[in-house]
């Protein structure tokens, strides 16, 4: 009956990345119809931009999907980035965890399975092989190549089928995948509104995109302003583990560990260096390779016990709080919009990140549920919408552990209401490898939860300044329409004639004398534009702060 | 300014799969100080569990855990499962994607990651090396080595520091790993409460713990049934897609697809074959190599028309009804329980499953939430407690679902409820590498509700009938109370002596007479033993559907 361990173990195999995710790929985030499509634009908008912001170009996308029959769709893609070299295709779009993001910069993806998954559930699907056309720049020269390739999912590479010479106008890549068991949906999670979203966190970029039916949307650029290009920068100090000092002396080429230090670390001058030797008494002349374990704990201890100067922010570009309300606007059109734009702090000791947050309230906010506007959360990271998994996000949480009333939203599902939240960070700590949910660090949801607070405060001063408004509007009616009354009887009784009052009157109410004749009824709603809504940024800071916000 | 296609490819790079999970390890749901030490738990539990059950052995397991310092931690955990050949004990600890579970048997471990990501997350936090004792019988010998290792992140491969032979006395594994950045909870994601939902899903198995401050456990086996193995299906047609077909034509030794077909997959017989060949006019002695993708297709779309026997199901063993009660009273001692084990269905047209729920009400059942019960919803996937993550988790969207109202449970929240929910699968569709949540698959989250509503149902009659019970009580109460005033007075009236009378009123009152006399009073709580809550299995299926059962 009872087996021996050899006997159990001769089955054991080794699995490559492509096998492993061809067995498992609800974990590249392809699981249900809607979803998987919407994943497959995810990765391939996200590859474009920052490709394009890269080599600072204006990114702009076109995307034809075509139905070939139920559930089955041909997705052209073309992006104006400035292409891959030829010896670099296959690798990107055949072999997973191979990429050129596994810097310490802000970008959208980082993990090297984006296309490359694309294409694995391509094949998955359909058999068919890619094909793609790259044209880039090589010295002077403008040098195009068209491909057609499948993966080889035992090697975790690419097989290319065939090859020839593209024309050559414009750098960019041009990729044509089929998927079937994928369906195209207007829903929340369908690929229409990932791009509508996609547009919100990048007023910058351009998407012409073909649907189905054939109807073509273009997503003009609703800020002009060419993106500021996110440095790569060193870790800092504080974001180092001591596993992460050993791995850089296992791997580098340096002799003496202190060039290393000052060399792959941020803030890490020659005084530095002496203060951490003073305080561990390590020489770090030393050799790397001759880094031990406890000696690089009480170098990360050391670095703890220290001040540095916070990690240098050069590396991280949020959108900025004025582009993510024209953004917005363009897209939602809201009555009120508020955004804001937190300063750069640290997670896990040093790894930098920024939250924007945003509020919009009335005009196309929120979902319409049943034909009734309700609440909705938008989720970004590094101006990626996230769409799924919210759940567990970092994000939901914050958003949730907010007392809403005290900002005049009794009931914040029922109201509205966008909510936009976006984490810029070189490296956001995503809970999954479908990259949809934000891991809950402490940091991140004290953040999101002051950025949330301040727009929600300034949403709550509209709320009230509009009842107010409302309020005297009805005050003042009532005054109308006593007024005259009473003139007219005091008229009477002192036996007069009624002396003419509607001019007076029209001052005191500062309403037009055609409103007053009732030629044009006063509507509550419209006096709204008489508001300031604007908040004088002193003011907002000298307020007493909410309970809530003891952190800050 | 623009940046050439070149430059951006000069930092490409591949990783290896343990580079990749080292950089990004909350993937492997290490996340948070509580949550990686409950993970490691899961991990090593899960590994020893599927080895011994393998192996026909009744699992039992020794952990120990060690402070050592504020967050750091010493885990020695040992089993008596068949152990680990030596020439596998580097590639089982430290090769990720490697190991013997890439089958289509229900195990808990499915990936090849858990035992080495542990490993990994250890060498990252303390640079220790790990310690491993295996014994295993290799013929007639017992065989036992010891070794000291660590990982090589960038080759993913082990590191041999050390190796001695080892006494042996009896097969098992022996592992000690040293954590740093961990921290050992009580609280409910914690470890402790991890294993007391393990012995709830695994009634047949023991496990001893001592904590961390020396506090020793034994969670005795609740059900002392040897566990009946699973065996090794093949997969099902209806559960197939063209790509495995192609994926298996290109890895086969097999000199004819029909013998391919018949090897590889279940229900597939000469008629069989002969009735694919009659729909799709395909040769099926032709080579696999030579099989076409429109072939494969033609063959899933010719599965798709076909009746085939449902997947066998001696692959899937469930708990059972019985054992999971008889696991949860061990370990919740409910006034109330119910558990039902569904018949295996297929999702994704061909992957049995099965689920078993079961709810339990009063005693130790819920949360203890600042001194009050709240319901509490516990998920397992093959008898592995899911202890993150359920916000996107088919089991909780599918509980989310129900109306409890209409089973007596107004306030679902505010009930000292547990939920108990298992799903039994050779592949349970993880959302994550965490294995933390279930793809909502609308088949599986129909049967969650299917099983959950019948157990609700019993709960239902159970919570009507005391409190019926307690009704009845209440009026028998001021019967007793009555009954002799009147019986007093109409003596009176009568002039007659009172007689004795409290002989008959217990009979009638089906109460003791002490009770009556007042010496031992009426508890209305007690009345419960009295009550037939087992409901008659064929009174139940007869019972009209609830508007919610519509799919069964």
């Amino acid at each position: 009956m009872s087996q021996q361990a050899s006997e159990l173990f001769d089955n054991f195999q080794e699995l490559t990345p492509s096998e492993f995710f061809r067995k498992n790929k609800q974990m590249l985030g392809f699981s249900g119809k809607i979803r998987s499509l919407t994943m497959v634009f995810h990765e391939l908008i996200t590859n474009s931009f920052d490709a394009a912001e890269e080599a600072g170009i204006l990114p702009e996308i076109k995307i034809n999907l075509q139905k070939i029959d139920k559930d089955h769709y041909l997705l052209i893609h073309s992006d104006n980035g400035p292409g891959i070299p030829e010896e670099y295709i296959m690798k990107v779009y055949c072999t997973m965890f191979a990429g050129s993001k596994f810097r310490n910069i802000q970008s959208r993806g980082q993990q090297g399975l984006g296309c490359s998954g694309c294409v694995l559930l391509s094949q998955m699907t359909t058999g068919e092989p890619a094909k793609a056309i790259s044209v880039y720049e090589e010295g002077d020269e403008l040098k195009g190549v068209k491909v057609k390739f499948k993966m080889d999912v035992k090697k975790n590479k690419g097989l290319l089928l065939k090859r020839e010479e593209a024309d050559v106008k414009q750098t960019g890549v041009h990729l044509e995948l089929q998927f079937k068991d994928v369906s195209y949906s207007l829903a929340e999670q369908g690929a229409y509104e990932y791009i509508r979203r996609t547009m919100m966190g990048n007023p910058h970029a351009k998407i012409t995109f073909k649907d189905p039916t054939g109807h073509k949307y273009v997503f003009e650029r609703a800020a002009d302003i060419v993106p500021v290009l996110p440095k790569e920068v060193l870790p800092h100090p504080k974001g180092v583990t001591s596993d992460d000092l050993i791995f850089m002396a296992k791997h580098t080429e340096k002799r003496r560990f202190r060039t290393l230090l000052s060399s792959s670390l941020s803030r890490m001058s020659n005084k530095r260096i002496a203060e951490i030797e003073e305080i561990t008494g390590i020489d770090l002349n030393k050799r790397p390779k001759d880094m031990k374990w406890d000696e690089a704990e009480k170098i990360v201890n050391a670095f703890g016990q220290m001040d540095f100067m916070a990690p240098p922010t050069s590396g991280l570009i949020p959108i900025g709080s004025k582009q993510v309300e024209e953004g917005m606007k363009a897209i939602i059109n809201p009555e009120f919009i508020s955004a804001t734009t937190r300063k750069p702090v640290t997670y896990r000791g040093g790894v930098a990140f920024i939250i924007e947050a945003a509020i919009a309230y009335g005009g196309d906010s929120g979902r319409l549920v049943n034909e009734q506007r309700k609440s909705e959360i938008m989720r970004f990271a590094n101006r990626v919408p996230l769409s799924f998994d919210q759940g567990s996000c970092a994000i939901t949480e914050a958003l949730k552990s907010i007392d809403w009333k005290r900002y005049g939203l009794k009931d914040l599902e029922n109201n509205p209401v966008t909510i936009f939240v976006n984490i810029i960070s070189t490296q956001v700590p995503y809970l999954s490898t479908g990259k949809q949910s934000v891991a809950p660090e402490p940091e991140i949801i004290h953040e999101v939860r002051q950025a949330s607070m301040k727009v929600a405060r300034k949403l709550q001063k509209y709320i009230r300044a509009k009842k107010a408004a409302k309020e005297e509007a009805m005050r003042s009616k009532i005054f109308e329409d006593y007024v005259p009354l009473i003139i007219k009887e005091s008229a009477a009784l002192a036996e007069v004639e009624a002396p003419e009052y509607k001019e007076v009157l029209a001052k005191v109410t500062r309403r037009s004398l055609a409103e007053l004749l009732g030629e044009n009824p006063v509507k509550i709603d419209e006096i709204e534009g008489e508001l300031d809504v604007s908040i004088d940024e002193t003011v907002e800071k000298s307020r007493p702060k909410a309970e809530e916000d003891v952190g800050e």
